[in-house]
């Protein structure tokens, strides 16, 4: 069988009337005239639009197989491209040839014509990117992470493969998965503990959090890197925003202090936000017409708005004097929450905020402290609707300092040995953020549940497929 | 302090003789001559190259700190680029304004200037990116991973991040790491068997060994993927060529039969070795002096070489009239290894080859079963050197065929209910293969281990850093 196909994004936008075109994909629906006309609806996932295909009851295989066609079956369709005079689309294709490549029973098919709920969509996760909804995620994901590769690629960055399975407990950031060879059921033990120099990697091994401190590695070599790859949390948050396993982009700096860092944060977001109007217009546009009507205004005013730059002692002076009711407590040396930080970008700067300078006590030991000895070289990138969409620093880059640091906070200075090492051999100013991408995806979509912009969310209770 | 610089890649192809620049980067070595001047070569990534920093003794700071300036400080040089008199640079600079950054004590700093053990240089992995090898590697592994984008995006191919926790032990491809949240020494029990429901997903979950077949649920919906990220195996393989973590590339097109699935493979092979040949000269051409002196070669041939295309049963025929001692026999129904792979590469046909149509028995269960019974669409693609560099399939597409193989190999079908609901609903023709990103590099560069190709390998016994 012969399986050159065009896909549909292509057909649609040659517009190339007269053209003889063969379509692959699957059946949305299907609709029979009096006529003795069937049009079907065909979508291949290269865009969100559909192709309708004509079939006239002329057709070899019309009573046979066509009038029998139903959402969900895949077909090839080969035909001439006409100018459409229906409503909704430009072309059709008006088939001489439709053969089915696969049936699927109405009576067992899950994704009928019809709106199903994203909880119900969950279940069948190997259908759903055949919805709207769920192809537009996929197309805007995939759109969203070539962005990230040509923003870094584009200013000579190098795209480091940091390590999933790490020794060290990295951070500190959150509880981490274990990783074994162990059969579980039979633990070696030795001297009543469990005998780790029996595992494969001859120690207790986790799931990496971060690949922040090994790609400080990288850039103290090679100046400016970034990753972007999966890391994990063991945490039991069953809420919207909380997976399991996610994907995250660290650039790390060489020879750049918070200033560059700010900088770099500012351009990359503008870029992306660019990139994804300009190559997913019409996948946006679904998810502001059926998801969040404020999404294009927000990434667009994102990307015209200058950000406002404050530290965060301003910003906690400016949540004091607020009349504002918050369910958490404002105070200096906490935590923003991000209802702090909505109503900072939201009513009152009004814009996309950059703070900086947060209490060294709620930031990890990395970060490098400003002279007052209070506060550190942190920034947080905040933005309407979610608060904190990217978080970092300035790295401690004074070995003594860096020492000082992790024995503050309780750290085994023994299992940093070679990150302290980095401060000793040829030093340098160095800085980088993190991002978390399927919140960003979250963000660009408007999609409620971060379960449903990453193609199999690992939750607690869940790993299906 | 102004940190802005300008990379070192950049100035030498710049050639711009007059102009004045600053550099920042890590000093490779320093030399004073007799007349007053000193030459301090630096490195900063950007290309294997160093740049030539000529500091003279009327810099206020030359006696104090630049004739102490040792190999390993990382240091900012600012002055005009000026055309070299000596060997080896076109351009030098001659500095106006020397700063010390960071100081490396030569009594403490490992990587002084003489050649290392790449076995050495494992154990200082933080630093090896310093040397030109592994920074040549670092550079290289960037280049292929871009390449590898490229040829997708260029093609429609979308991106689809595939799970790392899994619940499946997939497609038997190997020893699985488990993955746990419980505390290994106080697992809990339910009449004598682990209580998994008490772990956080609920069940024994595992690292994956393959994106492969959540990869197929996107292609049957969007047409044509690709994932490119981690995968693990649990086998204690203490080789040059095994790593317990490795980074894949798996493309799977719908609509696509064992001929689609082999030219894209062929093509998309040309493709990144053009892409690194055109954008990795200088590192190559490093590979070729130091590591294997037919790296270059071997890539050109890869790329102007029409590939061989031989059936699985032509290739053991041939293998068994040769008159050539193997240490593996060679009879229909076995695996090919490498030593055979390699002698129909480098002996027989003197070009690569594609291979296809092995017995089923030999081949995991999914892929599509020829209409003689015996043999699946399975292709491997067979380079000098290596041998396989390639193994892909066209999938069984047919719901009861691939039952039949699921109940024959062992499996149960309940875990593959989604893989089966995929032939059920809408099925088509659909093809993959996979690619080990690493021994690719290794393949790219001639570097002898794996080891050595990674920024930070996981192998038995071993996950520092």
């Amino acid at each position: 069988m012969d399986l050159r196909r065009t896909r549909i994004a292509e057909i649609i936008s040659s517009e190339e009337i007269g053209a003889r075109f063969t379509v692959m994909g699957w059946v949305r629906t299907r609709r029979d005239s009096k006529g003795g006309l069937s049009f079907i609806e065909v979508n291949d996932g290269s865009c969100l639009s559909g192709l309708q295909v004509i079939a006239e009851e002329k057709l070899p295989n019309y009573l046979d197989e066509i009038v029998k066609i139903q959402t969900g079956a895949s077909i090839m369709a080969t035909g001439i491209l006409v100018a459409s005079p229906g409503k909704g689309q430009k072309v059709e294709l008006r088939a001489d040839e439709i053969k089915v490549l696969g049936w699927a029973d109405p009576a067992e098919y899950p994704l009928q014509k019809k709106r199903h709920s994203f909880e119900f969509l969950r279940t069948i996760a190997h259908l759903r990117p055949r919805t709207n909804t769920f192809g537009a995620v996929a197309r805007v994901r995939n759109t969203m992470s070539r962005a990230i590769h040509a923003f870094f690629q584009e200013r000579g960055f190098l795209y480091i493969h940091t390590p999933i399975i790490t020794g060290s407990d990295c951070e500190g950031a959150g509880e981490m998965f274990k990783v074994t060879a162990f059969d579980l059921d039979q633990i070696p033990k030795k001297d009543g503990q469990i005998d780790f120099a029996e595992d494969f990697f001859a120690g207790p091994a986790r799931l990496t959090v971060s690949g922040q401190l090994e790609a400080e590695i990288y850039a103290l070599a090679m100046g400016d890197v970034y990753t972007f790859g999966p890391t994990f949390r063991a945490e039991d948050s069953n809420t919207s925003r909380h997976l399991a396993e996610f994907w995250m982009v660290e650039p790390e700096m060489a020879f750049c202090d918070l200033d560059g860092d700010v900088a770099l944060a500012v351009d990359f977001l503008k870029y992306i936000f660019s990139y994804v109007l300009e190559n997913c217009k019409e996948d946006l546009l679904l998810f502001n017409r059926f998801i969040d009507s404020s999404v294009i205004k927000t990434l667009e005013d994102l990307i015209s708005q200058e950000f406002k730059f404050i530290t965060y002692t301003e910003g906690i002076e400016t949540l004091s004097r607020a009349t504002e009711k918050f369910e958490f407590p404002v105070s200096w040396g906490s935590d923003l929450q991000s209802e702090h930080e909505r109503y900072l970008c939201e009513k009152v700067f009004k814009r996309p905020i950059v703070m900086v300078d947060y209490p060294k006590e709620i930031k990890p030991f990395y970060m490098k402290v400003n002279q007052d000895g209070k506060t550190v070289r942190a920034m947080d990138v905040l933005v309407p609707k979610i608060g904190e969409i990217i978080g970092g620093s300035q790295r401690e880059d004074d070995y003594d300092t860096l020492l000082g640091r992790i024995k503050e906070t309780g750290l085994n200075p023994d299992d940093y040995w070679w990150y302290l090492e980095l401060r000793k051999f040829g030093s340098a100013p160095h800085a980088g953020f993190g991002l978390g991408f399927d919140r960003l995806i979250q963000f660009v979509t408007g999609m409620p549940n971060i379960r449903d912009v990453i193609p199999f969310p690992r939750t607690p209770g869940n790993m299906s497929f």
